[in-house]
């Protein structure tokens, strides 16, 4: 068997993650590292196939049959996905919900076709086959939402993060607490409320408000002088991200915040409730950034498959039969 | 847009449910009932086109897109199944786990092709599509199975059913009571032990044997002068039904006993675990009837989908896009 070759773009977390688990998986070996910084990755891998992102005329020719886009949401994957997937066949896991279909542009005000489209028109063009928002939210959420709307009779679903003791870092609220002066550094947790999810379960389908669901945990730390006391009521006031929850506010120590930082846990949940009953789908990750990295070999394996088959364009989650992640066909059936 | 035209056959609760579901399917219709009492039934809805199951040369040409299989799967679907995938696509709700692939035909030692082959074979004869085993399991835990297996390294998969206080109903086993004599009537219900459960989200992948997993409770009508407790022996000590697990018995009257018919619910649990973490699917059914209607109702979508696109042969449901079975792609895009 021919195996799957795989480019992987980036090596921030996630890049490392797809590299350390790729030895796994025997159908797929590595075709070369595309990063900033050639040198140390190179001297890092021990091996000579590590591109410099800006010298495209020596990878695009490298051969790989999937390039795997390990970049940031916010300034990599816009990009790359579409330069690349004019050489590759693709897979990211681009994660602003917002900005997978047509959107306004915020500021300029620019009509923009989304990345979904984008990167399915070049595809399309150049006889590629790609797969956006392959992680777990967009991703697994993504096929459990449709599966439970196709099946379930009169279906709501509802959505919860942060359902450890330690809750789920977010880092679009952890953002907005950095961009408050007098902060010097800062984590958010969410924490579902249980209770609410109690209550989903026991049918009904109740109408919950953002804080009904979810309560806000921000540790921050503060400049020297900083004035506490207004730094929290600028947080807890704050419209559209602290204002609509509980919210609570603990300084703590640098030394404190670092020590968090290596935690990479993460989870949430989908219930779907309906007239049958309920399903619901959980993931609790240790590792937030290797559960990524295990949905994009599994897409990349689909992708190269859909391409030879001549699936040409830009697919997400629920487009792509799940038994083409698998290994073989002897696996499915001993999973049915 | 031309509706899809669906033929039930068989009008047990699964058929029942399909029936009173269909209006909410706005790209569907009813083409037609079959069934061994005609007369009662197209009394009862009222409708001409309601055709008896032994007579096919009337029904064969009804027009149906697609054959809602109902029946059984003991002694219905095996035959069923096959016969009207000559005529019609077909979906089915199939759940002997162990007669879907090739099997050895116990008593005559015969070799078995499997559900899922035979109706493949006439299916690509006919140039129809079939998906058979559409229910929660298999059918929504099969893909789970595949999903997890695919995207979660070093990924071993643990199910539990009876989660809720009641627990939930194993017709095998109350089946297995039933052959015991001096047993009037019986109905066995599944407990998972929630302490197992715990023990498989806190990682570690456990060998966890049947007892550590599940208990069974078992209640029972005896005939007048039968020996209760030699009952009560005969079936904790049974092989391969009760002698694995913790197992209660409890002598009820026949009314006690009645009164939990009317009680459909049921319920079970997928976890997977590996490096990254864990995901778990959970179903539970107020309706497990009504539940598997919904499973095929969304699958009956897919397989007239999947026959338009000249896709013969039979499937499972890891082999359709989850896509296919919403009602449009602007419904999908919402959803991811």
């Amino acid at each position: 068997m021919e195996k799957i070759r795989v480019l992987v773009v980036g090596l921030g977390k996630i890049g490392r993650n797809v590299l350390q688990m790729l030895p796994e998986y025997p159908d797929m070996e590595l075709a070369g590292i595309v990063t900033r910084r050639q040198l140390e990755v190179a001297k890092e891998f021990n091996t000579t196939a590590v591109y410099k992102l800006d010298v495209p005329e020596i990878y695009r020719g490298c051969g790989a049959d999937v390039a795997i886009m390990c970049g940031g949401s916010k300034n990599d994957l816009p990009k790359q996905t579409p330069f690349f997937a004019t050489h590759f066949n693709v897979v990211d896991s681009f994660d602003t919900h917002g900005h997978i279909g047509p959107y306004i542009e915020e500021g300029t005000g620019q009509p923009m076709l989304g990345h979904l489209r984008t990167v399915d028109i070049i595809c399309r063009e150049t006889k590629h086959t790609g797969h956006i928002g392959i992680g777990w939210d967009p991703g697994s959420f993504s096929l459990m939402r449709a599966f439970f709307n196709a099946c379930l009779a009169d279906c709501k679903v509802y959505a919860f993060y942060g359902l450890t003791e330690k809750g789920g870092l977010s880092l679009g609220h952890t953002n907005a607490l950095l961009g408050i002066p007098g902060i010097v550094d800062a984590r958010q947790y969410t924490h579902a409320k249980p209770e609410a999810i109690e209550l989903v379960r026991q049918g009904g389908q109740p109408d919950l408000s953002d804080r009904d669901k979810h309560r806000r945990e921000c540790k921050i730390v503060i400049a020297d002088g900083a004035d506490e006391k207004a730094i929290t009521e600028a947080i807890v006031n704050m419209p559209l991200y602290y204002e609509p929850y509980d919210t609570t506010v603990k300084v703590v120590s640098q030394a404190e915040l670092d020590s968090e930082k290596a935690d990479l846990s993460h989870d949430g949940l989908v219930i779907a409730t309906g007239t049958a009953g309920y399903m619901e789908f959980k993931n609790v990750w240790v590792s937030n950034p290797m559960a990524t990295a295990g949905f994009l070999l599994a897409y990349a394996r689909a992708t190269h498959r859909a391409n030879l088959a001549g699936h040409y364009g830009c697919f997400t989650a629920p487009d792509t039969p799940v038994a083409d992640l698998l290994l073989d066909c002897e696996t499915k059936v001993s999973l049915i």
